[in-house]
């Protein structure tokens, strides 16, 4: 025992600081948890699968920012191996299975088995197919990846250039990369684990009428093999490979791959909603193959909610952390002697963190409401009503971006706030700051696919000016009609006093938005490209539109708080919209969504909400329940002991510590007492 | 030789792209890197310093990101000692050994030996230390650190825990850490390598008045041997360690250090500002002693044309490469074969990176302008004129507040223009991000240091409005007056017009905010820390102003550059103005800085900038010159091979791909064929 450990952190403690923040807030925790949480069994989940998770040692997370890039994949396939035993153990259901993966936190080379391979042949298989895969997938007897993007295209799906070409004499596809930027790449669980994969490649199939040329479909999706079985080497005339490191993403095996005149049966085109006739060469598609869209859909209303739940990790801790860090003494206290202030008391560190955490509610409300409507679309596209997809596709879109804006900028704002030891491990943020910058980038390009929610505005915004004195055919027609009728005489808004004018206001902001971009584009025939930037805000200004609608309608609407409970989140739904149209200020004067002396209002009135919230912050993040192991960090950690935890951290678990240095320049020793000379001429 | 060696990316190849931006746009390259550097043969240092560093092995990197941290601790190590050695061969200064620094990139263990530690010997020591101490350091006959932050006190430095009690009997401090919290943390340098320490520590002096009392002396810095220099092991009373992984600084052993009751002579206490008479235990402190605080200045002011640098090399990556890479056709050409467009044709893309492009710009003028401020300050005040340094302190803390906060933020930017692949290592940008994420929070956190800017105008505003019929006393206080000669009736600025007027309306600006805040405090005496979002923005809207002056000014007065290229980067001066109005545009309307129409019309004269500077963009960030070893970025390589060099990179330089899986999850092996199978349920 050496001296350090009877040394106590200076008083008032951590647990002591927390326990009377604890105290001091009538903020219900439980009930606003289950509020949060209602109707999915999360909570129950959590629990559950947590209990089983924690007796495993291979899930321990204190050394795996240690490894080097090969360890750090090796201890990934072991502990998807591992994850999978316990699935059958524990007899896991699939949302069991995503929960542990989502407490463990980092992406298994498995990942694309379980989710793109999986879920693109339960959706895209002819029904023979189905039934000779599926089994296969599920008993994880094959492992698979998605293989889409390549080195030359992303975000141009259409451009890939990996090619499918038919020979009907031998009734194959051959399958060829013609360029080295035809090259898959970035593909999840290529690089090192999949023996199988879903290609998207151009189907090119031989023209009848000129000999010797192709008539191209467009991409399709083909499953194949890639791997040797036994030897788990690819299978000749493919070359596969792991990309190498990344920001983050450390324990995935993303990997590219390369095709030399490799052929393909004809059933490996997977032939729900298109078909290739083996006899005649003849290729057709499906009415409904819309569909094959509402997979992006999904996997974008899931990245909204996963938004909030990542931006509430990350307030969770800085909260905590806040309330505990003490620096500075009141510059206007008479009291030589007071105590430093806790670092939550600074405008400074509220005006950065709550307003983030008013957007993580914001954002679990809306990625609820969008799962909602989700669900009931399907169902609608069930019984062949299309309509509600192009709406989801839109707002999901739309939401996707602006979601991951927020939290991929919210993340960074928390550490920071929490100072130096914001940039360490302790913070339990590096490793989940860096996976989560990919999402910026996947799933759709941030600005690219703003795109796609400014046109089906523009589109309706076009047929509302036609139809403008008929009645409304939908909630957003309505909203365009509303508009139209009162742009001329203008609205206000008492966004001040009236919770609900707020979220009029982003409506009508949204709506004029909309009008200007159709002026722009439709009226004014501007080109399409030159108005990329204007597309990118209106998407933004239509989706905060949105998160304030929901965040308004579902708190409304809801019984299950007690009274100051939910005044204290209505207080949160005010500082995420006030902030948002601060940060826009301009914008809302110019349209008439808010007065320029509301305006003026606004940073004494944030700064008033700022205080208002203070006291119930440590409780309001306690309601989301995130358990210790989830977020891996001494300075959130529920119980408050931060500086024995960072202490411990360093001094007891870090390996580093075990290797005594020569710091001689002189020596080319580098490991003190080694002996161990290796000339520094030479290579690492 | 397999088949992808044969493989070429898809024409028109990388090469052809950037051969066609360079000639195509008259901008002198050269003159422009001559114009940048000018008066500080950089680019000459530069290309000496890289010819001697390109030949050693250990200094390549393409495996460093690949490490263990252990191994990568070691292997900066071992880096930092070649560097010495070259130094010793090349007879390179100081200059020349941080050009290496620079280029090599990374945080070499020995970088406070070079930095804070020899800074601070220098600048506090008697003479009769200097001369005992210096020839040590300067020979690297000892190592040292710089411990002045602690595990609970980092901005507040006169909050250390850490004591230092003099025992005037045995004519030694007993150095103690009397809490946890005391341990010294995040000490760079420390961890594994120093041998010795500057400390700082509250010095405590017996109270001749009241026995067995002590009188505080705040802290004070000591330097003390803290290892052995035979076992390099902590000395007897010490506890010392590295204190684990971080977001980027993974070469640098940051440490931790504790005391119990170590004692160290009088003479470590460094003694050119205070001293302590060992006779009579008195202490004193010379009347110039606010010189110490140069030292942050001088930090500080590197920090701003650092930013401009690493924003530089960011932007240089991210516009060579998005005119390289091509994505979709243009939705309005009639031609349905058309080429897909270079992404850097996209007015989104060009709104992220030429703004900043012409920040990079904005700070490279603005550290180049501050630098020669502070010789001249240092000048004056070495002949007892210390004015000068209250006004270099205020500028040099809000700049680097500002100016780190838009090099973080911008080289997000700039990584994410680049889609997927700016997520991958092949970008060059994950180290350089990881590293620079710790600029924010360091030798003054952004959010703190903004008061000591506010504080100093709200001082200068108080004396303005005091005297003002008198005539200004300098530029600071010209500024102020002139606005407050003209605040009742207003001035306009014909900001779309007259780059001069630019400037006058960010100037206009920020006084009107100093006013703002001068009511608040000194007039309303508002309390302090309810005034600090308010002196945030104020710090920031003074800072922006200098930028834009500085820009403006080196500009306007420079006679190196041809005309054609001088108006090109006149057009970046206009950009970076008003992006950075525009984002505040509500705030300049409201203090008359700009006029609603001329708001009304940014957004196309923005639009406009984007597409004049376009064509020039290849050549503008050539003019940086920055080597391709520095860069170590397959997207933003000189030549132009981007593909090939991502492929090499994955294919040929990845370790990981020697180790083959074996995916089997019934199987506890993990190397195919390795046949070691280590149970699932052990730890890692």
């Amino acid at each position: 025992m050496s001296f350090p450990d009877n040394l106590k952190p200076k008083e008032p403690s951590g647990p002591s600081l927390l326990e009377r923040e604890r105290r001091q807030s009538p903020v219900a925790v439980d009930a606003l948890g289950k509020h949060i949480f209602s109707g999915t069994g999360f909570l129950e989940r959590q629990a559950r699968v947590l209990a089983a998770m924690e007796k495993e040692p291979l899930f321990d997370k204190s050394q795996q920012q240690q490894l080097s890039r090969i360890e750090r994949v090796k201890l990934g396939l072991a502990r998807g191996k591992l994850m999978r035993r316990l699935q059958e153990k524990h007899g896991w259901d699939m949302d069991d299975y995503h929960m542990a993966a989502y407490l463990l936190g980092e992406q298994s080379p498995y990942r694309l088995h379980v989710g793109m391979f999986r879920t693109t042949i339960e959706e895209q298989s002819s029904d023979a197919q189905r039934a000779y895969w599926m089994p296969r997938v599920d008993g994880w007897q094959i492992s698979g990846t998605y293989s889409q993007t390549e080195l030359g295209h992303g975000s141009n799906v259409r451009g890939v250039e990996l090619e499918a070409r038919w020979d009907p004499s031998a009734k194959e596809f051959v399958v060829h990369s013609p360029t080295l930027t035809a090259a898959k790449w970035w593909n999840g669980s290529l690089g090192r684990t999949a023996n199988h994969a879903i290609l998207m490649a151009q189907l090119l199939v031989p023209d009848p009428k000129r000999q010797g040329q192709y008539i191209s479909y467009g991409p399709q999706a083909f499953i194949a093999q890639i791997r040797d079985t036994k030897t788990h080497l690819p299978l000749k005339g493919i070359v596969i490979g792991d990309i190498g490191v990344k920001i983050g993403f450390t324990s995935m095996d993303n990997g590219y791959m390369l095709f030399n005149q490799f052929r393909i049966p004809h059933s490996a085109l997977l032939s729900r909603y298109v078909q290739l006739d083996p006899e005649t060469s003849v290729f057709s598609k499906s009415p409904n193959a819309a569909l094959a869209y509402g997979t992006m859909t999904s996997i974008r209303t899931v990245l909204v909610e996963e938004a909030g739940t990542h931006l509430a990790r990350a307030v969770t801790i800085a909260i905590r952390y806040a309330a505990i860090r003490q620096q500075f003494r009141d510059k206007d206290s008479q009291d030589p002697r007071s105590a430093e202030l806790q670092v939550l008391d600074y405008p400074t560190v509220q005006v950065r963190l709550f307003p983030l955490l008013a957007a993580a509610f914001a954002l679990q409300y809306t990625g609820k409401v969008m799962r909602q409507d989700y669900a009931k679309t399907r169902g609608e596209v069930e019984k062949g009503n299309l309509e509600g997809l192009a709406v989801m596709h839109s707002n999901s879109s739309g939401l996707k971006s602006l979601s991951t804006e927020i939290t991929n900028a919210g993340i960074e704002t928390c550490r920071r706030a929490m100072g130096g030891h914001g940039y360490g491990s302790g913070s339990g943020l590096v490793e989940m700051q860096k996976d989560y910058q990919a999402k910026p980038i996947l799933e759709g390009d941030n600005w690219m696919i703003t795109q796609q929610t400014s046109s089906f505005l523009i589109k309706r915004m076009t047929a509302a000016v036609k139809t403008q004195k008929e009645p409304p055919k939908d909630q957003t027609d309505a909203q365009l009609k509303g508009f139209l009728d009162r742009k001329d005489q203008g609205r206000t808004f008492d966004i001040l006093n009236n919770d609900a004018d707020i979220q009029e206001s982003f409506k009508w902001r949204a709506a004029s938005m909309t009008y200007d971009a159709y002026q722009a584009r439709v009226v004014n025939k501007k080109r399409h490209n030159d108005l990329l930037i204007q597309f990118h805000k209106l998407s933004h200004a239509h989706s905060q539109s949105i998160m304030v609608s929901s965040f308004f309608s579902t708190l409304t609407s809801s019984n299950d708080l007690p009274r100051e409970t939910k005044n204290v989140v209505f207080d949160l739904y005010r500082l995420f919209a006030y902030t948002t149209i601060q940060a826009e200020s301009y914008e809302f004067l110019r349209c008439g969504a808010a007065s320029a002396k509301d305006l003026d209002a606004l940073p004494d009135r944030i700064q008033d909400l700022l205080s208002r919230i203070r006291p119930h912050a440590v409780n309001l993040v306690d309601a989301w329940q995130f358990p210790d192991y989830l977020l891996d960090s001494a300075l959130g950690r529920y119980d408050g002991n931060v500086y024995e935890d960072l202490f411990n951290r360093a001094h007891r678990l870090n390996p580093l510590n075990e290797v005594v240095f020569n710091p001689d320049y002189k020596d080319d020793e580098i490991v003190k007492g080694s002996g161990e000379r290796k000339p520094l001429s030479s290579k690492l």
